[in-house]
């Protein structure tokens, strides 16, 4: 189970983080863009690819799993999504379980293609894996029969799931703090919707099931909230640091053992070289994966 | 501005009818995929191309649009890709205005990666066009700022979008029908964010603005009622057919004047071959396109 995997990593590491690869050609240094033709699309993406790789192979002994943000790669079209690919492969290949950032959602025929796609195999005479990836994010506005045929694909391949709940990003209240009837928000109700879509998926050695949780790291009490109502639900916590969260903000999500959840952090790794001059790129993204794992490990209510 | 073109072209051809190309390989007549090598990855996409090409050709003059549902190219990964922008290439060419069924939706930063992604150019030293559609539908759940993006590259290029409102599959009701302190449903609220979205965006000779809605064929009463709320706002109406909407259930989508409304089908125009065995796959989906027009513009509150 994907979960059980995560969380013997995050524990084998001690490091609850998760680096964003959200790869965008301004994050990179200009010594480093200078050996590559960045007039073309093809020269963006080696060069982006090489970041990654880079990356990847300083922070793979550390880390237990990247994210890959799959919006920084479609941007380049066709050259973006084999970048996308080739970044995905080479992250599973160094032992990382690899989230796809995508939030895909349809009605169930088009979510059972999506699912294929990230997660899966698409049936054919020979077997062919599109894209291959351990976990995705999913949009929950669907509803059951949207999500359904994502989790049949967790199921069937062993692959695991983040619901959208509470989004980091400060608009996230127009539709997921809407107040209910009942007196509950919104994106209580997913909550809700999630816990009942993870129920058969469980696994018993590590207490986690299949569907996990997107919760913003910039809502500290919606958090803390959530982690006592979805205590089988392991959250993917994006917001941190360029987004304004801190280690204080995160704590909360951690489980009473300090486990079930995994923070991310995308630019403020990718531009640490910024903040260290003296410092190579992958040198700088280390020391910065360092200090928040340190923060977060401080910060845990453990 | 992309609704003005498209009502224009509804108007010429007298047809309010989008065909949804969810070209999936068990949609094929036998007799067709046997000209391919559908071993492989390669010779299913070749296929799928093949289809589309050939059903665009015949189909371009009587329709004003298509629509490209992402889901079944992605889930033949990079090749899949390339089929999904050659198929818009095409359908471009052919002057049909097309409508890339993507549902992305983000944090900001990231929808203004979707956004140039799927409407517009990304900037490098040579001007890269990614995908290049001409409207694209996306996912609300994230509020504003997740939105303001896909708006802002809508009016650098004249391009447009269609937001989730109410979907047309049954568990829609479970996030969207939510009943709020207000009294009003969530997908009411959606209803209001979006006009809000497109007030400054109005096109007067069309009366309409650039951002749309998805308004599911299924969902009869909701579609009056929207058309009251939403004056200014083009509805996208999926489920048609194969999901059981009919000419009736989509005929208080349109204004008064029996404009602002284009009404999507798929399955039952790609698989029309199976109705008409005397017919080519082509002469068929034109028959049922035919039937379909017949029956909306009849069904027409005007």
């Amino acid at each position: 189970m994907i979960f059980k995997k995560l969380t013997e990593e995050i524990k084998k590491k001690n490091c609850p983080i998760c680096v964003g690869l959200d790869t965008r050609l301004e994050y990179l240094p200009e010594g480093f863009i200078k050996q590559f033709d960045i007039v073309n699309v093809q020269g963006v993406c080696e060069a982006i690819y090489e970041y990654n790789k880079q990356l990847i192979d300083e922070l793979c002994s550390i880390i237990p799993s990247v994210k890959i943000q799959n919006a920084y790669y479609e941007m380049y079209g066709i050259e973006g999504i084999k970048t996308y690919k080739k970044t995905i492969d080479y992250a599973r290949q160094k032992g990382l379980v690899v989230i796809v950032d995508v939030k895909r959602g349809d009605i169930g025929s088009t979510s059972s293609a999506y699912a294929l796609a990230h997660l899966g195999k698409t049936p054919l005479l020979e077997t062919h894996v599109p894209f291959g990836a351990d976990i995705m994010t999913v949009n929950p506005y669907f509803g059951t029969d949207g999500v359904q045929p994502f989790i049949d694909v967790c199921k069937d391949e062993n692959k695991g799931l983040f619901v959208l709940v509470k989004t980091s990003n400060p608009s996230s209240c127009e539709i997921q703090d809407l107040v209910l009837k009942s007196g509950k928000y919104v994106y209580e109700n997913v909550a809700d919707l999630v816990i009942k879509w993870g129920l058969d998926t469980i696994d018993k050695d590590c207490g986690y099931n299949a569907i996990g949780a997107v919760v913003g790291a910039t809502h500290k009490s919606e958090g803390i909230k959530l982690r006592k109502l979805m205590k089988n639900t392991f959250f993917l916590v994006p917001g941190y640091g360029a987004q304004g969260a801190t280690a204080d903000d995160v704590a909360g999500m951690f489980d009473s053992m300090g486990g079930g959840a995994i923070v991310n952090s995308s630019r403020a790794i990718l531009c640490a070289w910024k903040k260290s001059p003296e410092l190579t790129f992958t040198e700088a993204a280390k020391k910065e994966v360092l200090l928040m794992r340190d923060s977060v490990n401080k910060a845990k209510n453990i």
